[in-house]
């Protein structure tokens, strides 16, 4: 089997990069594509490559555009031909780094804003890499012993409890529940399209918890210390997931510790 | 009691058009601010209007555009001073006309047009409306005995089953999906802050049937004709959910028949 390759949006900061650092640690023949707007200004990231020479593809990807997802996947296509993994890790809370607290704060533009980098950013991806994850080897995920069953990839989508509609008990966060509800409604709809004829790709958003990252940071201080999760934890718990999904699986949004989150 | 207000954005035709004609005839004594994009090209709401001398008020507004809906509430403002009823009934299915089959078919632009008509135009109709709703006597659905639980006001985002992410079985039409599955997080956010303290403003989602309108018009064909709805029929169905409406009712979405439709 060929080694399998995960692309990693969002790879500059937090659980984006961690994705990245976790593959590499715990899948040594795995390559990884890591693609974030600024390469030159993600020295971690940078730094990352350098510690695992030959295995790490930086690509600039800005993913409010699509010339850039659809040039990145010209470049994966010529490189690899191929993706087993597409992480859509992307995301702001709001422009301002901030939800609202109340409907006088929302506009029209911030919500635009919010809606393009973590709604239709993830989708175009998904459009421009689904061919390429349609030839991979399925070595993501837990494949099937029935054959027609196997998926060639997965897509994850990080969405949020809060984008649970459901769930949703408190409101507030208007562009970021928002932005999440209707990327879960994407992954709905890719896992039927893409599941339904072979070769399969299982699409789905996983929850990662609350997590110390630059995102969550102006609320830190109101979340208690064990909810907390370091990057580590988090990717950890949601690569156990990854390493269970098949097409059984497909279309849900889960939780980091694995339970399904309602819409 | 003074006169009940019903302000119904997207008015020039289809469900919109309806919602003006079924009020007018229906609570003799409610006033009718129907908005649309174009006034002048509105031939059969100018003729509604000219109908009913007095009753009714048309004003210019393009749901995609703030500085529209910002002066929209301000002539209300002046001139009403208060609402009972705000219908968000403008949509579109894409900006092509006919929604995507395939995930080939979705482009950033398209669907951020659709995200910005179908969902944003909704939520910041609400964020300028609401201090108006919040004036309201509570002239539509139902009040209850006990004073607390009294609403001022109500608003109606017009959904479609197709909006919800459990009940999606086929797949496609990603931009309307998506922008449908936001619009109802933007109801639930709503129904909890507009419930909050009083005066109480009720928001709930309404589907309304498939419908006989230009919305539609590239399906009909695929459609029995029993489940066709005229606009009639349909906006008959939605003002008796409306007319039972209260403060438990909110923050749902309910289908023309009054079935709660899941997330
Ligand atoms: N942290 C939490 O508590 C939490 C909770 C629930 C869900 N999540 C979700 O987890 C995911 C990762 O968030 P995080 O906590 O790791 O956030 P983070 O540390 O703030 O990282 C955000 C990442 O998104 C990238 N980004 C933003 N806009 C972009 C664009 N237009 N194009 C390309 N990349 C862009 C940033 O790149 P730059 O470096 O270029 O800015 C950065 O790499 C998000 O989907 C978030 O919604 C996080
Ligand atoms: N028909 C169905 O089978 C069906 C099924 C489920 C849900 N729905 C929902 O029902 C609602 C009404 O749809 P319909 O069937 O009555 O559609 P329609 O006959 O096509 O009417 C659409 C209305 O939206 C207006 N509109 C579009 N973009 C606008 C904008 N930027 N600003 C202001 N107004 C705008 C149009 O105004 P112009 O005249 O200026 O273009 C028109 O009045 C929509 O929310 C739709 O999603 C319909």
């Amino acid at each position: 089997m060929a080694a399998p390759i995960a692309l990693i949006q969002g790879a500059s900061r937090g659980l984006g990069l961690e994705f990245c650092r976790h593959v590499l640690k715990n899948k040594p023949l795995a390559g990884v594509i890591a693609t974030c707007r600024d390469p030159d200004r993600a020295v971690e990231l940078r730094g990352l490559a350098d510690q695992h020479p030959g295995r790490v593809t930086v690509l600039g990807l800005d993913v409010d555009r699509e010339e850039d997802i659809r040039r990145a996947a010209e470049r994966v296509t010529e490189s690899f031909g191929r993706l087993d993994l597409v992480v859509n890790s992307s995301a702001m809370l709001h422009p301002s780094g901030k939800g609202e607290t109340s409907l006088k704060e929302v506009s029209a533009q911030d919500l635009i804003s919010t809606l393009t980098t973590n709604t239709v950013g993830p989708l175009i991806m998904a459009k421009h890499f689904a061919p390429l994850l349609r030839k991979g080897g399925g070595g993501f995920g837990q494949q099937p012993v029935e054959k027609a069953n196997r998926h060639s990839g997965i897509i994850v989508n990080i969405t949020a409890k809060v984008g649970s509609i459901s769930d949703n008990g408190l409101g507030g966060w208007y562009s970021y529940r928002m932005s999440k509800a209707a990327l879960n409604m994407a992954t709905k709809n890719l896992s039927i399209e893409l599941g339904r004829h072979r070769p399969k790709v299982v699409c789905v958003s996983l929850h990662p918890g609350t997590v110390n990252t630059d995102l969550s940071r102006p609320y830190h201080r109101n979340v208690p210390k064990d909810k907390l999760f370091s990057t580590q934890h988090s990717v950890n718990c949601l690569m156990s997931i990854i390493d269970t999904l098949n097409v059984e699986k497909t279309g849900k949004a889960y939780s980091w510790d694995g339970t399904v989150l309602p819409w």
